[in-house]
């Protein structure tokens, strides 16, 4: 079968700036193969109601499914959900279960009912029609709507959300690789016969890394595909191809 | 004056798989800053002729720069410089100078002038018209056609290109940020007041960050511009908004 697709929209001045390092896309590649459904582009764009509309708007349109990041806490710079609603053109309004929710959790503070105030209010505001994604850190949920799912910015939150979500998501067979690694080789000696390998295996990905090590330089060949016995037969070829130019070679990624 | 704005473009199935923990955005984000070429969007695309050239041409129409890192090695899966000759529409050929110097590099080599095979001869074949970016590691250059600056995918050889880039662009004035955080304190406390700071300083970018550490949670808050006093300004208000609610506050970001 096919691998339904993804892309993640991380929104977030913080990110183009260069204040904050992104963890997410990482966590989601890698959270996507695992589950089958391909992480097929990404983009980081800023708090900008417009950006945020008009991509949404296009990729959900492109992909299976998108996932974004960020931009739905209580503050002023986090947008994210009613432009998603923008998006959809469905009115944004308070999500009756959520709202709930919020307003049990923020009575039971020390400053009682008031702490659930407008800027709050916000976090339980989605667009009209969005199921909750729950998750195990944050009162605060997340959501789905059609084929888009808002989670939080915050790395291990997002984690959270991403654990309640995929279980929910029907995927593809998962994309599993193998890989195997020389010490001392270069990219330009094996570039050929690594391009014939790739030839006789459509199916695969094929991918060559240059490493740079205290240990030494070298070059890591990765097969990705979801099919295991292929991806080993083209790793063995690598493996003659290595051995061919007198390399040693190992099998796995270099740790 | 208005800075000019960049984008960058990281191109590589590596990254989209998980594969790798991508460290460019991160380093051309702050260093874009520096200059006052603030980065505005970043696209994640995989090594797809059609998407690199669509993507290409969507961005460099709309931003007055844009950085590609990765696929400019000599493998099979680099194909970024025949796609940006694709995308200006412009012959994909020896350049003259980069080719003469990595044939005299390979003359060198153990194995003599054979080293530059078709492969390695890949490295030195740019869109008519390209101009080399120098790096102080690898003999293989990148290279600028246009607005568009095409860098290689391993940090430390993109940082060098990118050394040497940084000096020949006139951007704007350097995007500067002041901050403070306040241990303790919850977004939602502070979020209409500092909504109201926002719309007194419409020049600044003021982000709100909760963190979570184990010496304890907070909120952090950046002021992002390009007039220093305009910055400090309105984190002396914001000090003075988290301070109304009792919370201590300390200048700059946390550790």
């Amino acid at each position: 079968m096919t691998n339904p697709t993804a892309c993640v929209v991380v929104i977030g001045n913080e990110v183009l700036s260069g204040r904050t390092q992104d963890a997410n896309i990482n966590f989601l590649a890698k959270g996507l193969g695992e589950i089958g459904i391909p992480l097929r582009e990404v983009r980081v764009i800023p708090d900008v109601p417009e950006t945020i509309i008009a991509t949404i708007n296009e990729v959900r349109a492109k992909y299976d499914h998108v996932f974004t990041t960020g931009g739905i806490g209580p503050t002023h710079d986090d947008i994210t959900s009613e432009c998603i609603a923008a998006a959809f053109g469905v009115p944004w309004e308070p999500q009756p279960e959520a709202w709930a929710r919020m307003a049990a959790h923020y009575a039971k503070t020390a400053e009682g009912a008031a702490a659930f105030n407008p800027a709050r209010q916000r976090m339980a505001t989605m667009p009209r029609g969005a199921s909750l994604i729950d998750n195990a850190i944050s009162i605060a949920p997340g959501f789905t709507i059609g084929n888009v799912h808002v989670m939080a910015g915050v790395p291990r939150i997002m984690q959270a959300m991403f654990a309640t979500l995929r279980t929910t998501l029907k995927g593809g067979d998962p994309i599993l690789s193998r890989a195997c690694y020389s010490v001392g080789a270069a990219e330009g000696q094996i570039a050929q016969g690594l391009s014939d390998i790739q030839a006789r295996y459509p199916d695969l990905d094929l991918g060559s890394y240059p490493f740079y090590r205290s240990t030494g330089n070298g070059v890591a060949i990765v097969a990705k595909g979801t099919d295991a016995a292929k991806a080993e037969a083209a790793i063995a070829e690598v493996t003659v191809l290595f051995e061919s130019l007198g390399a040693g070679v190992i099998q796995g990624e270099p740790a």
